[in-house]
């Protein structure tokens, strides 16, 4: 897989913004692989994800067809990032743009926080090694033991961080997590994980990595918020159970949605089938929201995500 | 076709009530086409459906595999529905059954509400004519004038009942209500179709009508109750939208679910593309909640459903 | 709604596509509201997809949000499509470009063929007069009477082209074509929708009207091509039936699949079971496949179809 | 989990089956715990599944319900299964009915086949430890060494049988088989998984284990049989992409089909896409069809399956 680069961007709607980019990038040489733009016409909002290859005009494979042509003014040797990133801010900033530019090589470092489940974590564990996640992941947080042998057999750094015992000081937790976010930024870590982490993260925590946490909740949001949702869902009687994953807030279950899914269950099915029909909706809905996350294919606006998929 | 009968029960689960109600068919010569038992463990409740033949033995076609064997005691005369119930009655008493016991031939009298929008009326008008439904459709009941001509095109009674217009005293909507019921008590209606209505019912008018209306609400509940589901869903940034029947009570978008579905849809749809949507699937929501109805395949329990479909 | 106007272009993958199509246009002072490009870069292609507002500047409604900024070149005066037109064709033709510039306000007309089952053609009727199809339906075209009292309720013209009786001569059959191919011609319709018509087109009728014939499969294809599919689906017991809506080529069953839908079905499910389910899969599997074409979304290459949607 | 007993009854459908059924479980005391019939009318085929209770009356939890009864007639000891069998012997013979006795306390013992690629293999033996599947997994075979690590982790046996280089004898591949068929009878293995194990099976090997070998293809059956169906998925640019559990027969990809099910792609899809996609349809498919196998939820008759769940 060649390296490529990939500009965001979010910025109000106006005309020519296209053009701009676009001329930019083929005047520096750009060779786009893939270019999506949106436009929320109520916000009066426009966003736009642009890859583009970073190696020199003879790439092999999936981008061949882009070498049938060769206009003058694009140059055919490896692309200038940083020139690129230096003549694009002037423009971004005229344009009111709020953007960043990501390399594909620049691989993102994940911790994974999990309690006593196991289904998520080893379903994303398995997806690493399977080459489905371009990240290095460079921990496992849990308040429980039960993540040490996965950890082990994944040759993963395993740190085990004990809830306070009740009753505990309100001092207690804050000095857990005080720790865990020492922790996180030791390894530089860019984006947390919940793989069903049982525990609230306080509004401190989340504030140290906004946009960099996600959680799965296992209902479908905002249906069945707080605790236990599968039980909520069993009493209410609802045909289809569903699964969230969503960045983080300071508001519990009520960050941006990522994505959603839903299975069909019946009057058959009893509280524990519920239970076990959703790990496959959280495996599913969690792995493709870190997928997309890692891909940087998520712009985040207000409450809600434009996600480039 | 031939003609069935239905028999539903729910009553205190213990051992051997399969037995009995088996037996008691199969002494009176009972060709049981379908039959489906559920038991709620938790609520200690037992279930069922069983569907026979009312024709005697030598019925053609989809029965066909119960005639090959003739057992001593299995009368081949046509079933005599009135002694089964004669005999039927005290074992029920006994086992403390709520039970019913319906005939196909019976076909429900239904009368269908709707407001100014009219997909969900047109789709059960078209799945009626092609034999989808088996009921008697008495009437159109709705607070405008846009059902008429489809209502005409069907040879339907159409009945025009406006809202009273706001200031409207409280008793006048009282008043209009009670014209409703009326109206509905003289044609013997079985079942009243909310098919977007988008007037809210009274207790009253409910009380009179108890698992005898069904309503689509335009969300997957219990996301998004009451006004505006759309506009709610869209606020909160969903990636799926969802549809919901449900028996109406007295409390606003509460009473048991019947049926459940959802559709995919992304930061590329707009308001207006997710009411559009939202029509399809509320169309194929009531529609099988209504099917179900009609076909004897749903038992209410407390707040929620078993639906034998 | 306000005018818009839609390029379509298919054409060799090279750099500098997107800047030159989106400088262009906003040179032009084309206020865009959509725009979507794909690579295929096995096959070397590009595909793109622009549409942009017609009326001047202070338009309100969705594309408000492009009139915050004002650049300097850019016209606030009606867009001049005849001028944009005569300025694309050279550059068009430079890139080798395959593209059609199509206007919102010039609504396709079209005729719907149809045998004895009426659930699609209700179902498009029905969409129409609500008003999601933007096209004028010409007149309804079938070899059955059954479709006359629903062409009559929407005050279309039916045109009854009865199939010759058995043993036919196969001029017969072609002469019959040659009517229809005229009666389509007379009206110049664009757009021939087969809303389950039972008879197969020649491939001289199909050449007639080229990427502008949709029918409905009622499979997944490619299984289950051919007469028959839901009694094929039965014998082979699948848990899953399929619709399948594609524009219609010279070889059956064969021509680019535009969408594909399934619905879950268990062995309860007798073969009539799945003839009712699958009559919802294919009034949404066709009205798509219709809609996406109307506001031309759909750009064919090879055997495939591109779909922004 | 309280010990189960489960009969599965096929047979000629005549009158008074279940009555004849549920009156000796009665006799016998039986706590039914689930209860499933099916006609298939078409064929004049009865299928039944009963569950019930081993252990004596005063069992907690699920089945507490049961005990508010207790009829005369009705033992509250343990179940006597070696005198239902030899009661039942009999009435089965009369009745013409093919029919078994399944233990929940006989656990399958299962060998796993899988050939390079991980995912189907990690997830059943992640379920497995989770408890989700109800057998004993004896041993991995494979013609790969990548699947060593993860059955050590798991402290499974693990059995390398590569191909025979080509050009290889026919009977070097015979030869192969016959020890693997060995291995298989010297663990008296129940059952065979197909976990993405790309090698032919012989129909020798196959009838070894009749009904006791499940395969994944990945591809929504009949549709792209045999090679690489992904690839011509890809080719026939489908909208869907689809997966399938089916019993292996000596016909390659033609086996009585237990689960399918489809995932959503468009043209931004490349191959690998399709691919990747893929891999979470085959896992969800092959461990459905497991678990009914295991919870001998399956029914086999002809080339179809009736699927209690």
């Amino acid at each position: 897989m060649n390296q490529t680069a990939i500009l965001l961007i979010t910025c109000p709607d106006r005309k020519g913004l296209v053009a701009r980019v676009a001329t930019l990038l083929y005047q520096r040489g750009a060779n786009i692989l893939h270019a999506d733009q949106h436009q929320d016409h109520q916000a009066g909002l426009f966003f736009m994800r642009v890859e583009w290859a970073l190696d020199s005009g003879n790439a092999p494979g999936r981008d061949a067809g882009n070498n049938a042509g060769s206009n003058a003014g694009a140059s055919s040797a490896a692309f200038d990032v940083d020139a690129f990133r230096a003549e694009f801010a002037p423009i971004a900033a005229e344009l009111q743009m709020t953007w960043r530019l990501e390399l594909s090589s620049a691989r993102p470092r994940v911790a994974i926080f999990v309690s006593q489940y196991m289904h998520c974590l080893a379903d994303l564990l398995h997806r690493h090694q399977a080459g489905e996640l371009g990240c290095d992941i460079r921990m496992i947080v849990s308040n429980h033991e039960a993540a040490r042998p996965l950890a082990g057999f994944y040759k993963l750094p395993f740190h085990y961080t004990p809830f306070p015992k009740p009753p505990a000081s309100p001092g207690a937790k804050a000095e857990r997590e005080l720790a865990q976010i020492d922790l996180l930024e030791a390894e530089k870590i860019d984006l947390v994980i919940l793989a069903r982490y049982m525990q609230i993260l306080s509004a401190d925590f989340v504030g140290h990595f906004p946009n960099r946490v996600i959680n799965v909740h296992h209902s479908f949001l905002p249906a069945f918020v707080g605790a236990k949702p599968y039980h909520q869902a069993f009493e209410r009687g609802v045909k289809l159970i569903g699964s969230t994953s969503h960045y983080v807030t300071a508001i519990l279950d009520d960050g941006p949605i990522i994505e959603q899914d839903v299975m069909r269950v019946s009057h058959r099915d009893q509280l524990e089938d519920l239970v076990e029909k959703g790990r496959d909706l959280e495996r599913i809905v969690l792995s493709r929201a870190v997928k997309w996350h890692l891909d940087h294919r998520i712009l985040r606006y207000g409450d809600k995500t434009v996600v480039f998929n």
